[in-house]
């Protein structure tokens, strides 16, 4: 196990009756706010005018910086950093799902920068100080609500990019998993992939005697599993909807790659397509990853991925490992596929061959050269994995 | 999964080589320290002198409080407390195991009191304030490193009694794996098993839907299975030595718990052997674990215990659930018993039949009248435990 330093001070407050503490958490910290939101299903839920009011009757000033975008974009970020300046705010309320936190991150530490909010995600800047974050989480996915990053899209350069600065650490997070009853199908479906995909990401390493860690991971993976097509079929079961956004939380906030090394190869590989494509992240992971698993498949990787057929699907083992390991990438594939009802193919979701050149020459530039995950992939080895998902 | 609130703010500096930051982490807090230890394995280690030398390179300040025993006692605190206030001391590291942590949290909020120690702890005084204390951990067990509790010991009244405030949650732990090679076979297997009590204690309850936690749970004592051995073997392995460690703090730092009614049952029995006897906790807990799982067998738990035998011991199963539970159970008596080498009478470890009465009357006053755990337990009831443990 490598050294690590463990440090994830966000107060969480979970279930369906923490919004009596929403006035008494911000105003630990400011009481001009700036009111984050994505697209309005906040305003149909009910949730914008219960934190209004909760606003005016604590004398909570507040401006808005609505519209965030699912795949938020930089110029929003903009926009945000320029209402913070204008109206002196110092606390950001994002409520919502992953865009709108990644966004207020962005916000919260370009405030304090004399420069575009771009240059920090390109790392021409670093930020140094942030304005303090809560969130009111809508949708379990990300795991934003409680770790230091973000993804942020930029339409003009085609690029999508993580950032993360200890100082964006959200100081709490409201989690209520009734806020996720109205999310569809399609984006609980979506959100578990991006869950489990997290989960993999931090799982799928060599040699770094994380037992612990690994247990821990298979622990999470196996809640999406059991509750994934529970919350498909029942979008109020409170029980399903619980356990998962729970789940999103631990899959990305730093526990499950304490003392490991980590790659994030299909991330890397994934923020191609949606900066490319209009595609839901987690569409794009669920689609990518048996591909990716098939991919690394060897001699020295065989071993993990059966184990992981074993612990997390219950898989019966034969003597060949090759071939358990192949099953397990297929109860992986069928998981989401029929389970979950992802479309597992690129075509299915418009993508065609005709910039997969392009995105993995990206994805691998962004990398710096290559990705170094638990197996490095060269431009050749990301165009392989995406004419495999075609 | 009821509401709940998750707070841990403790920074964990974790691995071989994090003395390094220990001024650094100090002088965000304090200069003048008390630096609270135990019976001198940290003297004999050299860990002393480490520490003792960054204290005099960094210009900081230190008054000792040595001596803690094993089952801290409140006179400590109490000269702690005189300590601190004689010498206007600001900060205060605890180096050592649980005890050495668990008196420093009383020291830190009796300071701010104007009462005696014990009052916090039998719950006439509460801590409103504390000093910032900072944890060197030397033994895997109690999770005292980053959890806001303790337990202390009244030899005058013969009690032994937890306490808790989040004002005592340590600011920061430094834990290097290696500090725990020179712990002996004897209580490398006594802290296994508190660790894997702590966790039971979290996971066997009923009806609380908290799926991930319990995988959770489960992952971190697989850990312990698969490592408690070979840190027997080897001492010196760092790889089992880190897993161990890393799960001690996870066993009770409160995620296992959250969304959960616990009622921690076999604590609170193995607190009156502690107290009447000088008998090591952990051990303590080794003997009563199954005896109360046997206890509490009935067609209500029979699945919970079924459960733990097939997702923690790999239990084959038959369609005899009474009998598989008790299989289950007989798994966790045989792995500390053979592979553990813990003796598992409470005969072996000098307890009759004279005070059994008199711990179960005191265990169910503590608790208030009886043990409100998975299975209520009525004085008669720990009393029956105790005899089936002798």
């Amino acid at each position: 196990m490598k050294d690590f330093i463990f440090n994830v001070n966000t107060k969480i407050l979970f279930g369906r009756d923490q919004m009596k503490n929403l006035a008494s958490e911000i105003k630990k910290y400011g009481s001009r706010v700036l009111l984050a939101y994505g697209g309005g299903s906040i305003k149909r839920s009910g949730l914008y005018d219960e934190v209004v009011k909760i606003f005016e009757d604590n004398d909570i000033f507040y401006k808005e910086l609505a519209g965030i975008e699912p795949n938020p974009r930089v110029d929003s970020a903009r926009e945000g950093v320029k209402i913070v300046r204008e109206n002196d705010l110092d606390f950001i309320l994002a409520v919502g799902g992953g865009s709108v936190i990644d966004l207020s991150k962005l916000v919260a530490g370009a405030v304090y920068l004399d420069c575009d909010p771009w240059d920090i995600v390109i790392k021409k800047a670093k930020i140094e100080k942030a304005l303090p974050i809560g969130t009111i989480l809508t949708l379990a996915a990300t795991g934003s609500e409680m770790d230091a990053g973000g993804v942020i899209t930029n339409l003009e350069t085609n690029q999508k990019l993580g950032f993360g600065s200890a100082y964006t650490l959200p100081k709490f997070s409201i989690m209520n998993p009734e806020t996720t009853y109205s999310v569809n199908v399609k984006h609980t479906a979506a959100g578990i992939a991006d869950i489990m995909s997290h989960t993999m990401e931090n799982y799928f390493t060599l040699g770094d005697g994380a037992y612990m860690q690994n247990r821990l991971a298979e622990g999470i993976l196996k809640t999406c599993i059991h509750y994934g097509p529970i919350a498909m079929e029942e979008a109020e079961n409170y029980e399903a909807r619980a356990n998962i956004m729970w789940a999103s939380s631990w899959a990305i906030n730093g526990l499950l790659s304490t003392g490991k090394s980590t790659g994030w190869s299909v991330h890397a590989m994934e923020h191609e397509l949606s900066a490319y494509y209009d595609i839901t992240h987690g569409i794009g992971l669920a689609i990518l990853t048996p591909r990716f698993l098939n991919h690394i498949l060897n001699e020295e990787t065989v071993d993990m991925i059966r184990d992981f057929g074993i612990n997390v699907f219950n898989m019966a083992v034969t003597d060949d490992k090759m071939k358990d390991a192949k099953k397990a990438i297929g109860y992986l594939h069928a998981f989401f596929e029929q389970d979950m009802c992802i479309p597992m193919t690129l075509g299915e979701v418009g993508i065609d061959d005709e910039k997969l050149e392009v995105m993995a020459e990206a994805a691998t530039r962004h990398a710096g050269g290559t990705i170094k995950g638990v197996v490095e992939l060269t431009k050749d080895d990301v165009l392989e994995i995406y004419k495999a998902s075609l």
